[in-house]
C-alpha cells in the first residue's frame, strides 16, 4: 500500500468558489484564426505556438531530427491539463454524488465518518480524515461492481451531473486548444495517450468520443480487479484495493509498463507531470515538454506554486532551467473552453 | 504472491527432442496460392479459412453485423500461436542462457540450486525445486538491471540463439499462416494486439519488426519496476517481485486493464486462452474465437491433451460444445514456418 500517500492528490482540493460565472470572451469569434493552413486556430501567435509547430515539423521531415513514426509517442495529463481540475477534482465530485446516491443502502453512512461529512457536504471534516478517509470514499464508490457496470455508471453521472461554477456538464471544460493540439498531433502521425492520475475506468468511458483517443490508448490509476462469472457469464468485478498510482513516479512507469516506449512529446501542467516529463527528456530522439500554467482567472482560473490541486512548483522552476515550453494559458490561448467561443 | 502459481507454466517443460530435424514439405511452393485477392495464401481451402474470411467479411460490411472500426480488437495468444513453444517456452531457453552467462559474476551458483542443475543442463532435478525453483531462475534473469539494459540483453540473446531442433534464430520460429492472419486483420482495420503468458518486456524488442505489432499492443506477465536516476539520468529499474501474470483469468484481466474493450476475435493454442476467449464470448458484438491445434509432428509438433506445454484440453471439448474455429495445423496449413517454403 506503499503507492496510497501519492494520489491522494486526487482528493486534496480547496474551498468551493462555485457562483461567479463565466466570463465570455467577446473577441474570441472576432479573433478566431480562420487561415485555412492553421491547426492551431485558437493559439495566439508567439513562442509557444512557434515551438510546437517548429517541433513538430522538424522531427517530421527528413532530415538528422527526423523521428519514424512508430516512434511518435505523445502523452498527455489529463486532469488540468485536457480538461479543468478546479475548484477540486471531477472524479472527487463523482465519488461525492456517489456516496450520497448510495447511502439509501448504506443508512448507517448517515452517522458514519468519512461518509457522513460528504453527505453533509463537510469538506473541512471530510478532509480531517485525510487520506485514510478519501481511500475509503474511493473504494465504497468505485469498487464491489463490474466493469460493465461501473462503466454505465460513469456515463450517468456525466449526463446529468453540472461544474459548480459553469453549470455545464463536466465535459464541455475540455480545453479547445489543447484537443487542437491532440488532432494536430494526430494528423502528423503521433501516437497520442492519456497519462493521468486519475482513474483509469473513470475515463475511458468518454475519451474516446471526447478526445478522439481510444480506450487502449488510457493509462491511469487503478484498483485490482478479478475475472469471474456471473449466472454462468464472464464479468470482471472491481475490488476495494488500490493496483495502481498513475502519478509522479508513476507515470513513467506507466508509460513504460502500457506503452514501452518514452514519449518524444511530454503535456502536462504540475509537479505531478515532472518525471514523465524527464523520461520524455532523456529520448534518444529529439523531444519536446510541454507545460501548461494556469494564469487565468477570469476565463479559467490561476494557481501554481501554493495550490493543493494541480501545484505547479518545482515543475515550473525546472521548465525554466531546461528551456522546456511553458503556455501561459491567459495570453497563448484564445480561447479556453469550446463553449466559450459562442457565448 | 497469489498469482506464481499460474504462469509456471512458463517454466514447465518436457524433455529435449533436439535431433529430428524439420522435414521440407516440397510441395509448399507448388502449391502457394497466386490467387491475388486471396489474403491467406498459406492457408489451405476448407472451412477455417472460410469461417475467418466469412466473420471478417461480415463484420466489416455495412449490416446487422457490422462493427465500428474503432471496437474491432483483436487479441492473439503468443506461446504456440504465433510462434513455436517446444520443447519448451523460448523464454525458458533465454532464461537458461542467461543464467550460464551470469555465473562468472556468481560463481556460487554452480553449488546452488536451482542454478547448478541449470549449469549443468539437469533438467530433470531442475524441474524437482518446482515452481519456486523457476521463480528464482526468472528472478535471477530478468530483474536487477534497468528496462533498457534488459531489451538490449533479450535482442543480443535473439541475434545468436538457435532453435535446438530447427537451428535457426528463434524469431524463425513464426507461423506463416499467423502472420498472413494478422496482416489480413490490419487491412480490414483491426487493432491487433498480443495477450501472452510471456515476459511482455521479453516480447516487446522484437514483435515491432517480426509481427508489425507495435509495443504498446503488447499485454504480457511483467514483474514490478521502479522509476530512478542513475547519475541524474532517469531509468525504470526491473525488480525481482512479480507484478502480473497474464494467464487463464489473467488474460481477460490484462485485456480489461490495457485495452479497456472486448475483443471481437480472439487466437490461442492452449487452455491457458479458455478465459480469453469466453471473454470474447461475451461480446455483444459477433465474435470469433480460433483455437489453434498442433497436430502436425513432421513440421511442427503434436500435442493436446497431456502436454505439459500449451495443453490444450477442456479448450477443445469447449471449442467443440461452442462451436469455436479450430485450426488443424497439418490440413489447414500450407506452410507452418516461412522458412520451410523455400527449403
Amino acid at each position: 500500500m506503499k503507492h496510497i500517500k501519492i494520489y491522494a492528490i486526487i482528493f486534496a482540493f480547496v474551498a468551493f468558489s462555485c457562483n461567479d460565472k463565466a466570463t465570455n470572451s467577446a473577441e474570441d469569434n472576432k479573433s478566431q484564426n480562420t487561415e485555412m493552413a492553421d491547426p492551431l486556430p485558437s493559439w495566439n501567435d508567439g513562442a509557444t505556438k512557434t515551438a510546437i509547430v517548429d517541433f513538430v515539423t522538424k522531427v517530421t521531415t527528413e532530415g538528422p531530427d527526423y523521428i519514424p513514426v512508430e516512434d511518435r509517442i505523445a502523452t498527455f495529463d489529463n486532469d488540468g491539463n485536457l480538461w479543468a481540475e478546479q475548484p477540486a477534482y471531477f472524479q472527487l465530485f463523482f465519488a461525492m454524488d456517489r456516496i450520497k446516491e448510495l447511502v439509501s443502502e448504506h443508512p448507517e453512512w448517515k452517522t458514519t465518518q468519512p461518509y457522513q461529512s460528504v453527505i453533509e457536504n463537510d469538506m473541512k471534516t471530510l478532509m480531517s480524515y485525510g487520506e485514510h478517509g478519501l481511500i475509503k470514499i474511493v473504494m465504497a464508490t468505485h469498487a464491489g461492481n463490474t466493469v460493465g457496470e461501473f462503466e454505465q455508471i460513469v456515463k450517468d453521472w456525466l449526463a446529468t451531473a453540472k461544474h459548480p461554477r459553469f453549470d455545464r456538464p463536466y465535459t464541455d471544460l475540455v480545453y479547445k486548444p489543447m484537443l487542437e493540439l491532440i488532432n494536430y498531433m494526430k494528423s502528423n502521425d503521433f501516437k497520442t495517450f492519456i497519462v493521468s492520475g486519475g482513474g483509469i475506468e473513470f475515463m475511458r468511458p468518454w475519451v474516446e468520443g471526447v478526445y478522439g483517443i481510444p480506450k487502449d490508448q488510457v493509462i491511469g490509476s487503478s484498483i485490482k480487479t478479478k475475472y469471474d462469472y456471473n449466472d454462468g457469464n464472464p464479468v470482471i468485478r472491481r475490488l476495494p484495493e488500490l493496483n495502481f498510482i498513475d502519478d509522479k513516479e508513476g507515470k513513467p512507469e506507466g508509460i513504460n509498463q502500457y506503452i514501452g516506449k518514452k514519449p518524444v512529446f511530454a503535456s502536462g501542467n504540475s509537479d505531478g507531470d515532472l518525471q514523465m516529463m524527464r523520461w520524455a527528456d532523456s529520448n534518444s530522439y529529439p523531444s519536446f515538454q510541454l507545460y501548461l500554467h494556469h494564469t487565468d482567472a477570469e476565463r479559467e482560473w490561476a494557481y501554481d506554486r501554493d495550490s493543493s490541486i494541480g501545484r505547479l512548483d518545482k515543475g515550473l522552476d525546472e521548465a525554466v532551467e531546461k528551456g522546456w515550453t511553458v503556455i501561459d494559458m491567459k495570453n497563448d490561448w484564445k480561447t479556453v473552453f469550446p463553449f466559450q467561443m459562442n457565448d
